[in-house]
């Protein structure tokens, strides 16, 4: 098994995607492959002692810019280091790819590049957030697909569904459609529509969360479009830094407030320290012939290993080989109609 | 000028309508009418010293439970607190009603008591989200419309434009679309739409919101179709909320963390009453034929007497004149194209 990282990709690369690499060999024993510029790379591994035979750098000598319009830096930045990259797993050359660049390119990238997966008509990126339970919540679709149809709801419930086996160990994950209340009959002709599809398939579809909920953990899944996804994620992440800042602007204005943040400082950085994104890895683009993870826009060295860790997962599940039997099963079940 | 209260409608009803009556004919001297058993509000409101010559109770002997079906319980239970105060709306006796019972029951009977103003389509709720400014940003639709149109979108902008200016008093309302990204082009079809239609008419449109900036009040309005709206509203509810909650836990899992939260009581229960929903009183229901205005369920007496607040500024402001002159300038502008 083979997992490459886009080593020129995001806020803080080549720097942390080159720690995160050395971090991914010494903790996971994992054979890696990086993109990116050769002297530039080689320049930062020197800083690092580790098992050189883990690790090959494949030369590119273009970059994809957060600024980059998606489709079009795809197909014109053919030597990128994030097409090189996912050129690797579409040969086969690789099981997964770590990328923390433009999202939108990824995306692309992964559709046009790598490929979809015969008989999924939507790929999804499936992100987690953190919950109230201290664990995470996986949305699907994250924000791959602004308009859906019921179908692409179902495809998302049941490839996140494998993913959330396959990488996250979960046994029988819980899959619930976002909504505006828990009763069946609620929300918009989408999600009404999919309600419907998603009892007729095999997975443990147990009915509707209101976004109230979301972070209170009665679900492992949320199927959604990705408008709502997006809106979900972010109001999520919005809300909570903004709460957090609140709270240090109210402890520091009185003494008595600073005296009580000074006693409650460890405290205050546990509970930060557990929204932080980076302890949950990447997103999984799922529906396409590999892996493919995007990590988020400012992974430290800490986010991309535990993404390569992500990757590994996803190569030994055989997540997209699952995908395929999925896709089948609802295909001649759709015959059989 | 005359308001009337659904005394019955609400988690705590009567006591907090009763309390927040009284409160209201104190604070505002404003002549109010109170729908609901006779006896029962007799007897709560003996508990009270006020001027009583500024009250007039409507006897009812039906109540609208939340969960009845909204249209058929407006249809069935015509004697009910609600359906009598939305009655007085529409025959001129009142001109505003005050509603802390079943939001889909009052949307209902918003439609078919009180009616549509002419040429509008879809009336929206508009509910007030606390910011990190410690203001508050209205959200157009919260939740009234789960399916819309850009035209809906467009009738949303428009109403909550002069809401805002009437009754919040400000000066020229900064009017967002909630998307997935700042940039014009980005989001689903039918934000894609309304952006290019809100360039177009008579409000300060700025542009798109992204979801992790609603909080931060960039914009004083956010439009939105009502499925976006309520997943917005109520995921920033249940975040702030369960974060809150892991502070308390994380503060009282040691003894450090208990001394520091002693010396930060005061200063933790301002931050929970800037997210306090009671302050701000209801959402109106923005284009129908009368002030129509939502008290949250929970409403205490305090968000009863803030909502008769919101009721009056509606009628003084002479919001549903304006919005009938919006509708003609957008009609007379079509007919133009």
């Amino acid at each position: 098994m083979k997992i490459v990282i886009d080593g020129m990709g995001g806020d803080n690369a080549p720097k942390s995607n080159v720690e995160g690499a050395v971090k991914a060999i010494k903790e996971y024993n994992v054979d890696l492959i990086i993109t990116g510029d050769k002297d530039i790379l080689e320049k930062e591994f020197a800083n690092y002692e580790f098992d050189k035979s883990k690790l090959e750098i494949v030369h590119t000598t273009e970059i994809i810019e957060n600024e980059d319009k998606p489709v079009k830096a795809i197909r014109s930045k053919k030597d990128s280091s994030m097409v090189v990259a996912l050129r690797l797993v579409k040969e086969g050359k690789a099981d997964a790819v770590i990328s923390a660049g433009n999202t939108g390119a990824l995306l692309a990238g992964g559709l046009f590049v790598v490929g979809r997966i015969k008989g999924i008509d939507r790929p999804c990126l499936c992100p987690a957030i953190p919950n109230a339970k201290k664990g995470m919540t996986l949305i699907a679709d994250g924000g791959a697909n602004a308009d859906c149809k019921p179908k692409n709801l179902v495809e998302f419930a049941g490839m996140s569904n494998i993913y959330a086996k396959k990488v996250l160990g979960l046994n029988s994950p819980k899959i619930a459609l976002a909504n505006v209340g828990i009763e069946e009959g609620k929300g918009n002709d989408l999600v009404k529509k999919s309600y419907e599809e998603l009892k007729n398939i095999d997975v443990n579809f147990i009915g509707n969360v209101e976004a109230r909920d979301v972070i209170n953990a009665y679900t492992d899944i949320i199927v959604c479009d990705g408008f709502t996804g997006n809106i979900l994620l972010k109001s999520t992440e919005g809300v909570a830094m903004s709460v957090m800042g609140l709270l240090k602007e109210t402890f520091l204005s009185s003494t008595k407030g600073k005296i009580g943040a000074m006693l409650l400082k460890d405290d205050l950085k546990k509970l930060k320290s557990f929204m932080d994104y980076a302890e949950y890895g990447g997103a999984p683009l799922l529906g396409v012939n590999g892996g493919v993870i995007k990590a988020h826009g400012s992974s430290d060295s800490r986010a991309i290993k535990n993404a390569v860790n992500q990757g590994i997962k996803f190569a030994q599940g055989n997540v997209v080989e699952d995908i395929k039997e999925f896709i089948k099963t609802m295909e001649s079940s759709e015959e059989k109609e």
